[in-house]
């Protein structure tokens, strides 16, 4: 449980209170699971506070579906219906980005990825949304994709108050640096260690 | 994401579909953000897959509200109404069990753990759900209000398709070693070191 109590408190001109407005940048990083289902129950949070959510998946196949899309978008229904809590847009690359005329395809998972962050750059610097979960981002920043500099200028400048959480393995340690929040899920005991395969409703 | 390819296969007289759906118990520990959250992200993944949840918090303050709380029930009332996911129960420790008489005071938080315990154990040895998480349940272990063999001892014992999560610091060895799963949050970085107090949809 947080406790709300800072370790020291800055001399950066902010009240309280504007720090505590911070946005933040968040990192999921590490080998072990809980990176994308930890950032999905941050947008459970968020849901409630009445955030417009948005979330990039950057996985390769259509077929990816995890059960936290089916819960978050039932959740966005009811948004829609009757009020409770905020919108929720979920896009995936594997399948063409929804806002792409490009159907998703086994060659160009480079071009998909660069036009998947076009598209978030964009919505940053509009201020499009409260809150983004950038779902497997590190692995085309790690395969020279999109340019780590770039992503950090853009977060850096992004105006108004606007999350963002990262996940991926290996996350870039520029990216690391402007974060706010970097946690690292390490693995102490996994099931497929004793030879146990993924499960619907743990695995996906 | 998951590959799906265990590392080893053990020679346990099980096919791969038996231990495929073996149930797993799942501990996540460690001093950084994301024990509950995953914890309550993966509760999302059962709802999708239609999984009877139940939640109990062993937290010390009836005001304490999380924003997955909010959330989760309203996914938990989207299934009674219209049969989509699975059914969802939240009990909260500070506020008196739901079950229970009792009011929540300040004076009886062992005696409080205790009753929150005894009747997880009826349900374990009941099948009365498919998903629990006993959230924050490592601190009335480690302050001795509980007894881990005989939490350990009901865990391995329980009856059918039961997953089970537990989050919390100082996760004690012997839940850990009868865990399938373990997961430690560490902290990399962390707001508050830089001055920066909790906010809504983060924090909780």
């Amino acid at each position: 449980m947080p406790q709300g109590v800072p370790s020291s408190v800055p001399d950066d001109g902010l009240t309280t209170r504007q720090r505590r407005r911070r946005p933040l940048l968040v990192v999921h990083t590490g080998v072990n699971k809980g990176k994308s289902t930890a950032a999905f129950g941050l947008a459970l949070r968020q849901w409630t506070a009445g955030s417009s959510i948005a979330v990039f998946q950057f996985v390769k196949s259509a077929k990816w579906r995890v059960g936290e899309e089916t819960a978050l978008r039932a959740l966005g229904d009811l948004h829609r219906e009757t009020g409770q809590g905020g919108p929720v847009e979920w896009h995936k690359m594997g399948e063409g980005w929804s806002w792409s005329r490009k159907q998703g395809s086994e060659e160009d998972h480079a071009d998909a990825a660069r036009e998947g962050w076009a598209e978030i750059r964009r919505r940053l610097e509009a201020g499009a949304h409260d809150f983004y979960v950038l779902d497997e981002f590190t692995y085309p920043l790690k395969w020279g994709w999109i340019e780590v500099d770039e992503v950090v200028s853009v977060l850096n400048d992004r105006p108004g108050h606007q999350h963002v959480v990262v996940t991926g393995r290996d996350a870039p340690p520029a990216l690391i640096d402007a974060a706010d929040l970097v946690t690292e899920m390490t693995k102490i005991k996994h099931p497929m260690d004793a030879g146990q395969k993924g499960q619907k409703g743990i695995e996906w």
